[in-house]
């Protein structure tokens, strides 16, 4: 079986924080065969089940009874389709959650943050598996499987394809994940060439979480001030040029659209900003890091984007000496 | 009468706050003929007098009755040694707050932080006039009149002279004026080059106020981390080159002799993050504003000193919309 040939397919969602929870519960309650794998939540929402709080499209709440939820992940079936929604602070756990999930045919969908997880998904199960794809929305985890959805809420996903070769273009079984996610009532576009997509995404992440989280700063107030859009601005300009060399070249208009997009959030804090608040690890590596590392490798100047990496790495209170007075 | 002739020079102290407050208490202590200036605390310090908590030297209080306190400056006796204490953030009062206390040949010692400050005295009150000198001292104002001294104290003070003219030396006013304060348990040296010593003093604030401010960290956290000192040391490289392109080369090993006072310090608030925890305005322009026009007009490229100066100013209380969320 798998993801094209099974009607009724097996999702395994791993990891039930606020992206993989909100997902997750709009295919439940859609009633796909959803199995979630929960570490530090599981005792919680096996009690009280899961809830979504939506500001535009009103609440739901999916009660333990309708919920298939796993601590280990030997013990949940195998699936068509691994959704992996991990903060991308915990890949080290890929090999111990996800390889018991895994039939011949499985595909490993990862719906993390940031550049370098479907290479290390690849590299851990075979690029064969491995797809992508970006959240559009605004959302909270407001407690052990409580969401709270803000706004928005749409996916781009699209096959993985390493650095060096051609997008693959949409194929059947990105076809089919879409539907899942459409029955669900969860928009979703195919992405012909996932790297575009997740380049054009981190210029926005890079400005937004890196200045959210350095400067414990919302959106409102880093594009309010001349001082706020020079910084953005600078930082997307560094990030395209990055994306350029890497080819993939960006649409010359993406500042000017991403900041017109970004007045729209009106005061949102952007998850980096919300986890150094909540003193939880930061998605440094992924949204900073690594996108780093490629500039230097390609020799792409990117002053800001080194600031604020190291400045996030300071302030990330994973890394901080506990305890010590700020 | 000047500065050298008067065996009981008149002092004005403009602006009592943390390091008028402690050099003015000081040198009152001592007996000399000192008149401070005040706007906003001026009825506290007239009903309680001024107040230093020092760690190290001891606490001590002068009575309203030992002080003469104005807030009128054309009430206030001519000075033959005008000490600046302002806030840098307040340089548009120089004008209506110094003009009054000069004499032919008043010396005006501006005690300020940052670059700028005595070309700006300079331009209003002859270059003749203006002296500049730094203050090396951990202090906090912690209510109107009352200074917590943390640690250290010495000045460096020397002659003002404008970019592009050699320094003057010391000159015997800036001995008179040093004997002033040692008279008053100040250690004061006279430097030969006043500038040398303002780009001395940047290499420290630049780093340490503006990370302070923009990621709201004390220094140790700063310098705790290798995330930290390469901001610190890609930073302080930035700002001796600047320093060099202005022709005032430092010593080479002026970074590690900065990270090695500072692990000193403890867990050290600058008086930037002090006041944006505080909600007042922040030194923006005299401590990195000033200093980035410089290396953009001498064509050093100081990225990081760019970013932090955007980050500083998007945080700056003085400059973000009252009441925005963060």
């Amino acid at each position: 079986m798998s993801l094209l040939s099974n009607s009724r397919p097996v999702i395994a969602v791993v990891g039930v924080g606020a992206v993989g929870g909100y997902y997750g519960a709009k295919l439940i309650r859609a009633g796909h065969d959803v199995h979630l794998l929960l570490r530090a939540d599981y005792d919680a929402v096996r009690l009280n089940g899961l809830r979504v709080r939506s500001d535009p499209d009103g609440d739901f709440h999916l009660p333990p009874a309708r919920l298939n939820v796993h601590r280990d992940p030997a013990a949940c079936p195998k699936a068509d389709l691994v959704l992996v929604c991990l903060k991308a602070t915990g890949n080290a756990a890929y090999d111990p959650l996800v390889r018991p999930l895994l039939t011949d045919d499985t595909t490993i969908l990862t719906l993390q943050n940031g550049l370098g997880n479907e290479d290390r998904l690849a590299e851990l199960f075979g690029e064969e598996r491995v797809a992508g794809g970006m959240a559009f929305v605004c959302i909270h985890r407001l407690a052990p499987g409580v969401i709270h959805h803000i706004d928005h809420g749409f996916l781009k996903i699209g096959e993985y394809v390493p650095v060096g070769r051609p997008p693959e273009g949409a194929t059947p079984r990105m076809g089919r994940a879409a539907e899942l996610f459409r029955s669900a009532g969860v928009a979703c576009d195919v992405l012909d060439d996932l790297r575009r997509g997740r380049w054009e995404k981190l210029v926005w992440n890079i400005p937004f979480n890196g200045l959210g989280a350095a400067l414990d700063l919302a959106t409102d107030r880093v594009i309010g001030s001349e001082a706020g859009m020079a910084l953005v601005a600078g930082l997307m300009r560094e990030v395209i040029a990055v994306a350029a060399a890497e080819g993939v070249p960006l649409a010359a208009d993406l500042v000017d659209r991403q900041v017109a997009h970004t007045a729209t959030m009106g005061a949102y804090r952007s998850s980096m900003q919300v986890d150094r608040r909540r003193g939880r690890a930061l998605e440094v590596d992924a949204i900073l890091g690594e996108p780093l590392r490629r500039a230097q490798r390609l020799g792409v100047p990117t002053p800001f984007l080194e600031a604020v990496y190291h400045m996030v790495r300071l302030v990330d209170p994973a890394a901080g000496p506990a305890g010590s007075p700020q």
